[in-house]
């Protein structure tokens, strides 16, 4: 098993995704209604919300969406993955999905502890 | 004033780094210790958390690194920015990461309306 892969806590499920140009913001929200019951469905997975990049910097490279979940585990998230109800929510958002990037984390606080 | 900059709620800042190569972690986590006082003395910044991408499927295109903080207002954001306590933070990070996607956005829950 990969480090910490068992090991219990709230693990992030971050996306940042590039749209396709002619994607209405529309058609994004009645995908993203088939994401809304995984969390139902799905063990281990908690909550789940979305935006849009506001920068006026403009540092995203064109990955204007952000997608985030929470997860009790990786093993949480590797069986996920492989859940029907994301594989089919997966096939649904290729279609106005051109890139994107994945990053599991386990969130580390810090404090200033001179 | 940009769309919903001067709103008030929770924003989230999120970035996306890659080190360079022969950073060990001990020199990031002593640059971190940059960012834990900022909250303490940048109005509008709350919480903070960082952690590293433990995925298996490798999907993080080399952004391995993650680090995430909420502010009051996207104006919180902006001002956050100039302040020099980032500035100074943003000058002692160049030396260990090699290229980052920085994304602000106002998270939106969905829930399944059927």
């Amino acid at each position: 098993m990969a480090s910490g892969g068992g090991s219990p806590g709230a693990y992030r499920h971050v996306i940042l995704a590039k749209l396709k140009e002619d994607v209405p913001i529309e058609k994004l929200q009645e995908k993203l209604k088939l994401f809304a019951i995984l969390p139902s469905i799905i063990p281990g997975m908690k909550s789940f919300h979305w935006g849009i990049d506001e920068s006026v910097l403009l540092k995203h490279k064109g990955y204007t969406h952000v997608f985030e979940a929470t997860f009790d585990s990786m093993d949480d998230i590797s069986s996920y993955y492989e859940h029907p109800g994301h594989l089919a929510f997966a096939n649904q958002v290729s279609s106005v999905v051109d890139d994107y990037i994945v990053v599991n984390y386990k969130p580390i606080s810090i404090t200033n502890q001179e």
